[in-house]
């Protein structure tokens, strides 16, 4: 099943700035995401849904600041594919706001990973096991604790990836900026580094033979280990963390470009190249 | 704990449009939210930032094109409260174009719902209870479908609302929009709404009494019923949905609006109010 859209009507409506950005979002772009065209021109749809061209344009900048579409000059309005990003953005702006701690960060995790790990068992492929592995291949090799902290929060993405539930993929991936940040905060204690090692190996183990409740348990222990890394009593020196993420990414990285790359550069596909020019 | 804002430095940085708008957004908004104040002005941020006040301006116009701040002229840029509405529309963008169906929504359901319902349990007020038992009349007492989906939508809420995590709440509700539009797209058979009552009543019974496994236990059993009517054969047709949307919302209002509308609606506070009129 597809999601409706909203309210299609033949009655003429009276279009507001809004409505009319909302019709072109969830009626228009979805349509055209599908195809792989462009949208209508800017005269198409003002006579379409007849309203004036300079309404449309309008529109269709906020769109593009929304970062909906793209406007290519001369060429044409083009959805952009969907991206998590944004509501990860939101997400830590509510948190942001509501003074949001590690505790209500980790509840949510273990509800969303709990129950993905479970799928993640049924569905999971051998690549994406060699993938988990080389996650925690980097975590221990490194010294560097935005790597660490990177590949860490790619591995849980990945878990969840397993899952094969876009839904759950994507209310998972707008944590990772949020889980990102207090990991680099807090310093990782060796001893605590070697247990999240050990336990992170077991739900990799656990994945390779299908068991979904020992993945589940395994996932759960690891998360209690992270609560406590991320619960650590010695935080980071600001300035020691604002250095470390200057030069882990270019000037125009956010956060959150920074992990979805991470995440993309941990996915099966770029593993296996890797794996293949070992 | 609070988040670390993105890479605070003393080190001039080469500003791009991009990075501005993080920085504003991650860093300046987030302190004003908190004090209640305006932004600095424009003059002020650019003479702080090293930039230009039209690049400014430019990042300002974006920010409030997102919904993050509202620029009132002469009066100064205010942060604008944050919002999941828009996180909904992006998780409903992504579920359009990944053509999500029923069965995913529900498993992501049941991951925050079931942990939800536990920490709901030890933790919801009478008040909540209160409300939790009228958006069940209200569902019971009405023949319209939409107000029947829109009450269903506003109890788990609720419930999730009683769990006192922001997160899981902002994660839920950026769900709310997609099950609303589900469930008035599929006929609700009476015997099917029946057995939804009884269930929803049972966790109505179950969080009266702090009783954590049993409201999680009733909360999974209502789901799989809540399953079986998003998933029924007889899909209502597209027009008879249209209309009854158009009735029940207004032209300038977006299918997110409504649902938070709705969830206004049936917050403790407003309940009460309801309450003291009757």
């Amino acid at each position: 099943m597809r999601w409706p859209m909203d309210q299609p009507t033949d009655r003429p409506r009276p279009w507001t700035r809004n409505s009319l950005a909302d019709h072109i979002e969830s009626e228009v772009v979805p349509q055209v995401v599908r195809s792989g065209r462009a949208l209508p021109s800017e005269r198409s749809l003002s006579e379409t849904l007849g309203v004036s061209r300079s309404l449309v344009r309008e529109v269709l900048r906020g769109l593009e600041q929304r970062g909906l579409v793209d406007i290519l000059p001369g060429k044409g309005v083009y959805p952009r594919p969907p991206s998590t990003d944004e509501a990860a953005r939101i997400i830590r702006r509510t948190c942001i706001a509501d003074g949001v701690g590690v505790n209500d960060l980790i509840e949510s995790r273990i509800a969303l990973e709990g129950r993905a790990a479970s799928f993640a068992a049924q569905r999971c492929t051998p690549d994406e096991v060699t993938a988990l592995a080389l996650t925690l291949d980097d975590r221990e090799s490194s010294q560097d604790f935005v790597t660490q902290a990177a590949a860490t929060v790619a591995f849980h993405a990945l878990v969840v990836r397993c899952a094969r539930n876009p839904v759950l993929i994507a209310l998972h991936a707008s944590l990772g900026a949020s889980t990102f940040e207090s990991m680099i905060r807090a310093q990782l204690p060796t001893d605590l580094s070697a247990q999240i090692s050990h336990e992170a190996c077991d739900v990799v183990a656990a994945l390779a033979t299908r068991d979904e409740q020992r993945t589940a348990e395994a996932l759960l222990r690891l998360l209690e280990l992270e609560r406590t890394w991320m619960n650590g009593p010695a935080s980071r020196p600001e300035s020691l963390v604002a250095d470390a993420l200057h030069r882990a990414m270019d000037a125009s990285t956010s956060v959150e470009d920074f992990v979805t790359t991470t995440m993309i550069r941990y996915s099966p596909s770029q593993v296996s190249r890797r794996v293949a020019h070992a």
